[in-house]
């Protein structure tokens, strides 16, 4: 049993939280978190499934006098662990390296940190084998780690030369109140982080593209024009996405009306807090232009990148090498693919 | 052993189902719609843990053309059924009541349906006794059934005389395409229904009241201003609204900052669909004004009314002759005030 | 001076009058409605700049019981009409072209009537000498007017092999009640209508594309990833699209965010309704992947098409037989260009 | 001729500066800013119809850089000033006092600083003459101005003894990316701060009142529960308020449907920025209950201070010793009730 520890119990933390929980063959030593919250005072209420740990004393005694439950620091956590994933605010995650370091600990960060902060850049399907043995890795965004998915998918049956995406972002998760727009679309400066991302960890394709901010909270929106090596139909293209666990193919006529529909779907399904860990892809956006082939993504940006993450454990810890069985027990563990 | 069908298997109707599952005292025989949707495509990936019903063969052929395992017609589960709850969309109620009566079965309507449905209209904390034995009630709509909570609550401790209501309410439901609105409040006719309604069910107490709505889809937010007939004092009013079991009080420095803090605690919780049954007063927003006392209530649409038509079985069943007997009942399954 | 009615009083159609009475060489007749709204009241407020017609007797009795002034009935205006601009509801115009033909007068018809309403589907720009003398037009919509503006302009510069569009559609004009969408983003079917239309017009280029509908009501953002037929810098682009007096070049450094920041300029510089007849294009969203060239286009749903449409009156009058010359006077009558 | 200078060119200052240029008595000597903007790079694009002053040698430099004719710093533009309507953002005011009182200027400061800037804390309507000859005065802030007009209006009628107020506050101005909520409504301390302000101003009425924020660009929304002294009946509250110069009175089935009907009316009106000086009144919320009377105001957040912004310059420059003739002239000067 690999012991693994989350650091920083926000938005991303608690589901990796979720998703380690699930797996057969990890341990979750608990979670991390430098403050009090909504989301610890859920924890409470829930009867603290999981053991919490303060970062340090000031924070130890901010929760006991919130009456939370803390079974210790974070050093005595890390004296249990053998990896952490560090789901902490952007620029604190490299901060942290250090103790880790000092621990002996490997650790998996997300991808608001730079990325010097690990040895690997990393993506569990696009190049699991790099992340072997490595003691720091950092994965893709959410944006880019679904985004990956679906090319990397294509790319492997077809080959791909070049991609151009149009990212439609979502400004804020349900629940934000830092951040959001309100009747204003954002645009920024071409060309956008997910495109270069994408050329680190697939260097053979060439990418470029733009992102724009929705004043929407269920999901980023993706658009891919792809220039595949050889021809490929939208019925082939609709059947190889279809083989991947990680991928839903949605359509208007079931009611998949937009991202709010797939919301609501997860939230029918019973997942917990509504997430979905699949991206989804609408058959009815899947059009060509001579060669070129296009087609629109649905990001579940809350959820997305914990499969990925999950995958980055059995790599650093090399408890698979090889990285198609690995993905295989994350998808098990998560039951990805099984309502197919 | 209460056999409860539930027919429509839309917003409410799901939830419906699920609270009614939740019950020791009741058996649900099935869940009843009229066509293909994604809540049943949900269901069905689900593992179909509710019989499903057609509401005519029409529909059952859809369903199955759909891959949707149908247990039977709507006639079929009526067979078996002492209560219908019925949650289809407003004004089916009244048409599906004759074939209610027609195999002698009771039924509970929601709030869409015209009040000359039901013999009683019924909210569980404020009229329990008048749905005895009752064979047709007709529940108050989202907004009312949680306004009546507060202002019945307050009405038991000190007496109130009138209330004055500002409704902010949300135009649509997560994932709802067939109605919005975009950077735009829309003001109704005064009086709004919900000061009517209360009136209605609380005929001692006089209410007038304005409804906006505004492009929000978590949750209506009131404001109440009551004249009580002895003064209360502000901690008076928050320990009584405390003592309430279907009343959450929340406050600004826990993070609760609007009604989008309170769908992500709920998700957090792990409540399915990140429901939450209780309405939320902030004890920020309670003040006085001379005797008058004015506070702001959080409405969770899509789930609030559960309870009380839980407790509307219990009365039309005369499953408890005493309300206070029967809530406690409702709240115990539902998990309601376990928490504190 | 050519004698010009307008038809439809709504969001395009006010704005159309005013567009027309900026021409030194037409003469508006007046405007025409169907029913009382908040625009007529507005044009009563403001002292009936123009005169106003009624469609009907019943219109006429409506809008005089509102206390608005009537010029005369429908029939009475087109007696004195060269050409109409009828921007009345999608399917409207088709009905209303037989009454244009009994008086022998021309039509120009929007985006939402179906082509065959026209004999000749117009662009200004693209395909002026198309439109030379022809009896009824009918212009691009909104997307597809501006989309082929940029299109057009690179296709004269380098020559455009193929283009691939993603639209963040708007889902609502300011002060729209009847439609709107809240927190979701809607998918159509791929690929989109503005896709085909401009192939129609630019019958050389291969288009396709992807719409989704966002939740804002300041105009439309479209990325066009464009395969041009020889190599083409961003220096050279830019160039080419400053040089085009209905196309505008704003860089994020200016100050100019999104799609509000693009009203508000409007606003600020005391255009009428904070309009914008020109399209503007980040500099910033400009990039190249390989031979493609990717950039970001902003669309003013509300009065893009006002110049197309009255080049579409130069057209049909013949007024000149040459498209250059006749873009250049409406882009002087209506200020267009003169700021740089 | 009063010489007014207009210190801070954002959504306040710019508006200012138009309301004083319309004043037949005032002579406007230009706009100060302290870095370039949308709004500068607007007032360039219009030919510069204001002169513009910088405030210290580096934002001169800044805006020379950028092409804007600058005509001189803030200190030069004092030198020829009366008074200066300072409209910078919250706690610059404070800070720009000492220089307008080292040059024996006068100043009005907007309801984003603190009252202790000013000796008078000022309503063109509720307090007049409290402004006579001060040096320092601050205006209420745009909801309370609205509000007060409102309320003040009644109280000269039927006398008011207390109010409650709820406003649904929006938290952006159109083209606002620093600020924006997605999907929420958040909810502040009680008493609102309007709440407070009010009987700062109109000493004998009680006051409280909760705020929301809800994310929309056009408008606050305030309903307003008043006990008066004697009974009123609806008619004569919209008899008392049509007669009221900077209030409208609208209707639902006018179009009116909320405060994005009233945005494009100000727009079809032809009004600058598509701003409204008045509040509006529903008359379909005016209600009572018992002697209570409630009804619902809409507040154009951008313009709504400016008639009593130009009151104050009235007030403290003595040009009308008379509250009711100084506002007059400013209605006139502005056109307000010229509709009537």
């Amino acid at each position: 049993m690999t012991n693994v520890l989350v650091v920083g119990y926000g938005t991303i933390g608690q589901r990796l939280a979720d998703g380690v929980s699930l797996q057969d063959d990890m341990n979750l030593i608990g979670v991390v978190d430098a403050a009090m919250s909504l989301s610890i005072r859920a924890l409470k209420e829930k009867g603290m499934p999981y053991d919490l740990y303060a970062v340090n004393e000031t924070c130890r005694a901010e929760l006991a006098a919130n009456g939370i439950p803390v079974r210790g620091l974070l050093e005595e956590a890390l004296e249990k662990t053998d990896i952490v994933l560090d789901a902490t605010s952007a620029g604190v995650g490299a901060k942290n390296k250090e103790q880790y370091k000092k621990y002996g600990v490997k650790a998996v960060f997300q991808g608001g940190e730079k990325n010097d902060v690990a040895d690997v850049f990393f993506h569990g399907y696009a190049n699991y084998e790099k992340g072997l043995h490595a003691d720091f890795l950092k994965l893709t965004s959410c944006n880019t780690t679904g985004l990956i998915r679906a090319v990397d998918c294509l790319d492997k049956k077809c080959g791909i030369e070049k991609v151009a995406i149009t990212i439609v972002r979502r400004v804020a998760d349900p629940g934000d109140y830092h951040r959001g727009l309100t009747n204003a679309l954002q645009v920024d400066k071409a060309p956008n982080h997910q495109a270069l991302d994408l050329m680190t960890i697939l260097p053979e394709i060439k990418a470029t593209g733009i992102l724009v901010h929705a004043p929407v909270t269920h999901g980023h929106f993706i658009t891919v024009v792809a220039t595949p090596k050889r021809d490929i139909s939208v019925k082939e293209a609709i059947d190889t996405f279809k083989e991947h666990n990680r991928i839903r193919m949605v359509r208007l006529d079931e009611g998949f009306q937009g991202n709010a529909s797939i919301f609501k779907y997860a939230r029918d399904l019973g997942r917990p807090r509504g997430d979905l860990y699949e991206i989804c892809i609408w058959e009815d956006t899947i059009v060509k232009s001579g060669k070129d082939i296009m087609f629109g993504i649905h990001i579940p940006q809350e959820s997305v990148t914990i499969p990925e993450t999950i995958d980055a454990i059995r790599a650093a810890m090399a408890m698979d090498t090889d990285g198609k069985t690995a993905v295989e027990k994350t998808n098990k563990n998560l039951g990805l693919g099984g309502w197919k």
